[in-house]
């Protein structure tokens, strides 16, 4: 890659990390999926297991089942989900390591067992050129610190 | 566009909103007013209405009178303002659609109505090259979420 | 420098960045060194004193010793830093000028005479182009407001 193809490549690269936070925080789930390759792996395996979800099944594969597991967990939270600092390394003209610095703010509807929860950490993530568009291929999370009440 | 001056127009225009948040919460409000085009206009109903100033007057255009009516509401209240993750539209050569998470958090002088404001949301705008600078020249806030004590 | 050779050291200023606040949270102290200049200069007076430290004493110099400085401080700590925003003035070709956005949020072991400290302000800084790569010269920060408790 050129350095602008490279440039390019970084500032697309941002702008599909923010459509899947703003997608995600304001629950348009057919734009979250899109910002997904078709065979890519999400790994939540940080964040323990879930009601009825035990902690080895919080690996989803497949954009549209990511974005089914993740309305499952937070439609009808209200969410706020903030990135920042992205440290992008390409692997190949069409692939690339990213790691993202991330902070959380969930609060769930009133009567619910859990009721706020507060966290920050890292996105370590790879995005593929899918059909001439940057997609996040795969995604892991790391904690620096979760306050739950 | 060539991709070249696309990407030099997206940094500016991130380097412009910098200085929205850097001379807002710095209590700088000529360097405030000089981030918006002369005829701006900041639609800020989504913040319900002021003491004095109904809803649909919060509606304000031009960049002097911006500044004037940001510096009444918030001169003397310690502020905290962040913009994160924006996604930048060009929709043509002089003219851009950008849309930007964000997070304010806000500290009135004691004795005040109001002790603490921390708020969640998105700013849509749009940009415009003036004199061959990028200016803000429409700004409209969403919330996600505000917790006011 | 050219259009696209000042985009690239601008993204390369970020991503050191990025590495400067990656390391410090999750105590990478050699990768934290190696974002500073050897002889860096990191001017902390904005925090007051700390054990054993006058106000004067908070300036260091050094990539090592910055390191040493900043992990005698919140290695024990559970700390998350996020930076944003980023201003970059070009003073030549090999330096520049940055302000960030910062906000920090620090929690001590139990037992300490300070349990958290959650800030917000602006990081000053200036680059060197050290060998080839960008580097952080000098820092200092300034505060919009602390909360601690």
């Amino acid at each position: 890659m050129d350095d602008l193809t490279k440039l390019l490549a970084i500032e697309e690269i941002k702008q599909v990390k923010a459509r899947y936070f703003r997608t995600m925080d304001t629950k348009d789930w057919d734009g979250y999926a899109e910002v997904f390759a078709p065979d890519a792996v999400m790994d939540m395996r940080s964040e323990g297991s879930r009601d009825g979800v035990a902690r080895d099944e919080m690996v989803t594969t497949g954009n549209r089942a990511i974005a089914e597991f993740v309305k499952a967990a937070i439609d009808t939270v209200t969410t706020v989900h903030h990135g920042h600092m992205p440290e992008v390394t390409f692997t190949s003209d069409m692939t690339a390591d990213v790691i993202w610095a991330m902070e959380d703010k969930l609060r769930w509807p009133e009567g619910s067992p859990i009721s706020t929860l507060h966290g920050y950490g890292h996105y370590h993530e790879t995005y593929r050129l899918v059909d001439g568009a940057w997609k996040i291929q795969t995604l892991r999370l790391t904690r620096l610190r979760i306050d739950a009440v």
